[in-house]
């Protein structure tokens, strides 16, 4: 039996990465469309009996789930023995609740379906919130790999001297864990509302971190404005230009070009998601993943 | 027990003709997306113990497939007894075998996943060949609606000294129900293969059909070089310029302009995919499809 790699477009440094860890061969996808716009996937080699592992990232995913859904099931109808999805960004896992009347636990749907055609599935840090945990809404074995020790072996590397700052008081625990593994001190941003739509920012005891570099820290990306707000309060109160790292690099519309013309340092990203700011390389926390999976068979 | 109606966005001329015939309810769904893509999904009124329809063509399938998916979960999750698609262009029936190594059959794969999610399907002229039935591949009740009535009834009104021609022998069966309906003769292409590349093609007793309008007939317009080389045929063989009828309006691409500078005489297309060509509408037999399956209940 062999194991065999799949890349979906833009995924293929990850599926690489996968196939040099695990030995495995690195097959080929062709995804093209009709005239009507229907997806049309054929792949290679022969996967008769193989182990295959599918690399595509969700991102922008209703544009990948259809070649995902045609590629994994025609796999099957081939006769592969066991189907992996290695996306490191797992789309639908914020609606975990029906916020109004007439909405639904997509959340829930989106991974019931997923699991009707994958045997397994590995990610890094989803949006957990109401769904404490991915076997909570998926029915097959998914791993969640944590982006925290590839950011802290990153900042030991390139910022020593960082003190690591959260935006709010829900990041600290996540911030706190980088900075242990980082080996550095680290706070997180407080909000004092004074009504409702004036709130303040402080940084507590700002004045011991005054010699350090502050390095913001994110879980997505996504408009910037939490980024761009935490700078912009770190700035008045007297600490430099921020580095920012971000695991998701989501940056909906305008939201790159803005942050780059923010008072803020440099900005890192995770490469979850396939863009010019990823800086800290997670397929290796990836690899391992993979290889833990594949031996739980 | 109410019945509703819901349109996906560019299908609310559909909804408004199904409601006004069964006497259903219009509701509205709001479709929007998330910054990262994901598509966000709210109905009212509430949906609780009724049944409901669902209007949404699958031209550009990849595009409405999550909004619907989602909208159906959705309805599932609020407590829809039942939930009928009215999809009068149905993607994903013409890769019904794999034509070559490391293909899939997609089409099964897709009315097996569209049957799990839904409890009954309406559409319009699906591609049937090697699939011989809906019910082939579809695990719900699926109704098939031909266009031959409506578009022999279009004839009758305004072309009552049409001649019918097909494109291909293939196309005989189909045209010559229509040509029955609607009291006018019909004939089909007749190719000759001379050599690899070297076909020739004829108008079986054209000299019976001169004093008649010529009506070019096919199932869908993708390319539109069917229709302009068999236009340009009729026109060699010394006929006026064809009246050109199609029932899907897929129009790849640039086909449409092509077939508007091609020596062709108006050019009409049945409304299963909104398009400026739409001249022939099917609304009424969806309608009555749609009675026929409400009562199956």
């Amino acid at each position: 039996m062999t194991t065999q790699v799949l890349a979906l477009q833009g995924n293929e440094a990850l599926a690489d990465a996968l196939a040099a860890r695990i030995k495995g061969e690195r097959g080929n996808v062709l995804v093209r469309n009709f005239p009507d716009g229907e997806t049309f996937v054929r792949v290679e080699p022969d996967v008769k009996d193989n182990t295959v592992i599918i690399a595509a990232t969700l991102f922008q995913p209703d544009s990948v789930v259809m070649p995902l859904f045609f590629l994994a099931s025609t796999l099957r109808e081939l006769g592969a023995a066991r189907i992996i999805l290695v996306t490191p960004y797992l789309a639908y896992m914020r609606q975990d609740k029906p916020f109004h009347a007439g909405e639904g636990t997509t959340a829930r749907h989106f991974a019931h379906w997923l699991s009707s055609f994958l045997d397994g599935l590995i990610t890094v840090d989803p949006h957990l919130h109401r769904i404490h945990s991915l076997s909570d809404v998926y029915d097959i074995p998914a791993i969640n790999v944590a982006s925290a020790p590839a950011i802290s072996a990153w900042l030991r590397q390139h910022y020593p001297n960082a003190v690591l700052i959260g935006p709010d008081a829900e990041s600290e625990q996540w911030v706190s864990e980088v900075a242990r593994n980082a080996d550095c001190p680290f706070t997180v941003l407080e909000k004092t509302r004074h009504g409702d739509r004036d709130v303040s920012v402080s940084v507590p005891h700002i004045e011991r971190w005054k010699n350090h570099t502050p390095v913001l820290l994110d879980d997505i990306i996504s408009t910037g404005h939490t980024m761009a707000a935490a700078a912009e309060h770190l700035r008045s109160a007297g600490m430099p230009p921020p580095v920012c790292i971000g695991v998701h690099a989501v940056f909906a519309d305008n939201a790159f070009a803005t942050l780059q013309q923010a008072d803020i340092g440099k900005l890192v990203t995770c490469n979850t998601i396939p863009h010019p700011s990823n800086g800290i390389d997670l397929h290796p926390l990836l690899a391992d993943a993979l290889e833990t999976l594949l031996a739980s068979a």
